[in-house]
């Protein structure tokens, strides 16, 4: 079941800000609030859609194209040694917004992942991050 | 770069088993046999690609439609209270077979999911739940 008044769709509503870094006619990406290590960018469909199980294929495979297109933008602004895609579905996975997202989050040798969802990134850094991301982005082929 | 005498290419190749519970003409599926939880699945494509970022878009949205049909077998058949949809890349992420992979990991409440690659499991548990899930997807409609 979805509900409309979860955050990410208050961001996809423009009600609340967010640190974008792609947005196309059918997704759009920005940097997570509470990155789990530099970089941790989230991408999310236009389509309402609580999880994995309930989004439709065909949304859900352009989802992951765009997931692609822009890891591949974090990867080069980034420069990391790995890279997760993770999605959660329900909280006992560790879902905490109720709008399918992937997450990108980029691991460094020598550094572990911060926990999911603990503790707000400065806004400032949040912000220098997604432009880096932007430019890397604008250097890549179009998807 | 990839190397062809990975585990998921021998697999692919039949040179050894695997518990599959899917397989398509672009995709195979088959129990971890080092699980994180029960009902820990694989989703691979066949053609050869390392990871995220080499395998063609197209590849990938394929791929990520069969891991949504094999992931409502495993919800059907082990009844989880959530699950995590996740893929590694490279080493530092916790990628150990360089043949893209989606994991499909069943959460359940009051479980903590086990480490990525510890132990092997038995492999009369991985028949069985093999069986489960490829009798749960037998009562989906066909993808």
């Amino acid at each position: 079941m979805y509900d409309q008044s979860n955050v990410f769709a208050k961001i996809l509503r423009g009600e609340i800000p967010a640190f974008k870094v792609y947005e196309d006619q059918r997704s759009l990406s920005f940097m997570d609030a509470m990155p789990q290590s530099d970089g941790h960018t989230l991408v999310i469909p236009k389509v309402e859609a609580r999880n994995f199980f309930d989004i439709a294929p065909d949304a859900l495979a352009d989802l992951i194209k765009a997931t692609q297109y822009v890891a591949k933008g974090v990867q080069q602004a980034f420069k990391p040694d790995g890279m997760r895609i993770i999605q959660f579905n329900e909280p006992a996975a560790g879902q905490t917004v109720f709008h399918i997202h992937f997450h990108i989050v980029p691991c460094y040798e020598g550094q572990s992942i911060r926990g999911h969802g603990r503790d707000w990134a400065d806004k400032a850094v949040l912000a220098e991050h997604a432009e880096k991301i932007r430019a890397a982005l604008a250097t890549l082929p179009p998807r």
